[in-house]
């Protein structure tokens, strides 16, 4: 049997925001799986912010992206050859395959990179993208371990429309926070609204964002979860309560700068506030997975949280699907269907 | 017997950086102690960076100081009237009626001030202002508290020779760390150079900050301890290890802004490197001072470390010494003997 796959590749490196041409979609010939490997079907794949700076050549927390060649990312298929007594053609599976139909690779390599059987019963396959995979457990860590969120407490979310910040804002709503979310759309300030966050300001739109922030939380922020920097950061900073803190997990606003842009001119308060800013990355938290894990589930059958997703279909879309990222033109997880 | 005092008042708010016109000297009579009293002649007192903060009319961490009325401070002196049992005439406390020569007040409100008895035998009595009092135990929070120091860490330290930053450095080499320390003349770099810091960079005259701090440190920097803000902390940021700290003690170069000044650029490395920026002030820390002081006394009676001092003589050379802060012209802790 002849297996073929369409695989995006990186063409080029993005100077400032990515467009289409960065991508190019090649077809390969796959050949089936032999000892110690397995060949996967994709179903479902993920784009994540994360990526971009995986776009640029420079080795960060993660290996740079090469151009010419595949790239990687979060995804879940099935199982259609194994030469691996632990996977049995028919598993579902969660790995970093992504950005590609069909694959063969080793199966030890490929746990080295996460691996895993999932179990589709009770959760759909796409949800171990996104609420119960990387984003959700990155909602989990920034929340409670970086953010050390309290019940009671005044967490205020950038990105809240997004497939970390939906998940904060319900973590935060189901154990007795107050949340603020920003977005950057009138419809995305509904939806955050009808999904029971107390306030939803546009920061595209609001004349003075500060102010917008000082009037929805009067007492200050307690917890800022951050995951766009410039001006939503330098508007938090002026919000926070004594001894807040602020859980770094992104600054997408600034990732395709092409200079860089001067950075908020208050941070003076965080002396005289005492707070604290921590910058934090989901791998460095697996060891709380479990943990999540357990919690997400007794929500979920509660009814109190749930997976939000937007969908593009087919991997011709996997591009236009990354770029809605930054356009903002979606709400929750932003995920590819493939077959 | 007539008793009459020199005091500062706070003759005016500054714009920017504070001139001598901001103060006025006083003579005001001092009524002897009576039931639950003391009277005290003060034989030290502080300047400290933080004051400028009070100064501004704007409530923050402390109250702030009132035009037309006597400034306060960190100060020690000699009781020489008690209507108090816990005060005898002859014992020296250390207290915060700073910037007046002699005074009378009530020992529970000074008490919930930190007013307390010092012992001079083995600790000279203005020691308790510097080394052994708030810098010291500032600079010990800091350093293992928020920074989270641990043996064979290399050590950024900003305002280095200062007050706070000169114990920093001189409590990272006892312990094993490699120290960096920026300061802004050629004088300072050569004093610490002689006082055991490794590298000293006259972050004045450098061509390039960032690039002498790479250099200085080729691994990076683990604990950042800043006191400075601005420039310093762009160069800082760009020159941090993975799961770097950064102690935000001040920001002097920030407090006589008269406007607001652009931050770094480079925040998204606290995603990115996983930093944690943490502000911090001693008030919240004195449960570590007796930690602070068994540790101060053994590596004094090693030889490890000792109190460093610039002294202005008497009441009129108050406000000098205050802006002698800001100008950089003076090493270790500065401080006003008053008689």
């Amino acid at each position: 049997m002849s297996l073929t796959s369409r695989n995006v590749n990186l063409k080029s490196i993005p100077d400032g925001m990515p467009t289409l041409d960065n991508f190019e979609i090649v077809n390969v010939d796959v050949v089936p799986a032999k000892d110690g490997e397995i060949t996967v079907r994709n179903h479902w794949m993920s784009v994540d912010p994360y990526m971009r700076g995986r776009m640029t050549g420079i080795k960060s927390y993660a290996d740079p992206f090469v151009v010419g060649e595949v790239m990687t990312g979060g995804a879940v298929g099935e199982i259609i050859h194994s030469g691996h007594p632990d996977f049995a053609v028919g598993d579902q599976v969660v790995h970093m395959n992504g950005w590609r139909e069909v694959f063969t690779d080793n199966v030890d390599t490929m746990k080295a990179m996460g691996l895993r059987k999932i179990d589709t019963r009770m959760i759909p396959a796409q949800a171990y993208l996104g609420i119960a995979g990387m984003p959700g457990l990155t909602a989990y860590a920034g929340l409670y371990k970086v953010g050390e969120f309290e019940p009671g407490n005044t967490v205020l979310v950038s990105g809240a429309a997004g497939a970390v910040g939906s998940v904060v804002c319900q973590l935060a709503k189901a154990d007795g926070g107050k949340v603020i979310g920003l977005a950057g759309s009138d419809d995305k300030c509904k939806w955050l609204e009808s999904h029971g966050v107390d306030s939803a300001i546009n920061y595209k739109t609001t004349e003075n964002l500060s102010k917008s922030i000082a009037k929805a939380a009067p007492n200050g922020i307690d917890v800022y979860f951050e995951n766009v920097g410039g001006a939503a950061l330098e508007a938090a900073i002026n919000n926070m309560a004594m001894f807040g803190r602020i859980a770094a997990c992104g600054m997408i606003s600034q990732y395709n700068n092409a200079a860089p842009e001067p950075g908020p001119s208050n941070l003076v308060n965080i002396v005289a506030k005492s707070l604290k800013i921590q910058g934090f990355i989901v791998t460095n938290y697996q060891n709380y997975a479990a943990e999540y894990v357990t919690k997400l589930g007794q929500l979920m059958a509660a009814g109190k949280i749930k997976s939000e997703e937007t969908i593009e279909d087919g991997i011709d879309n996997a591009g236009t699907a990354f770029l809605r990222l930054f356009s903002g033109d979606k709400q929750g997880k932003m995920l590819v269907k493939l077959t």
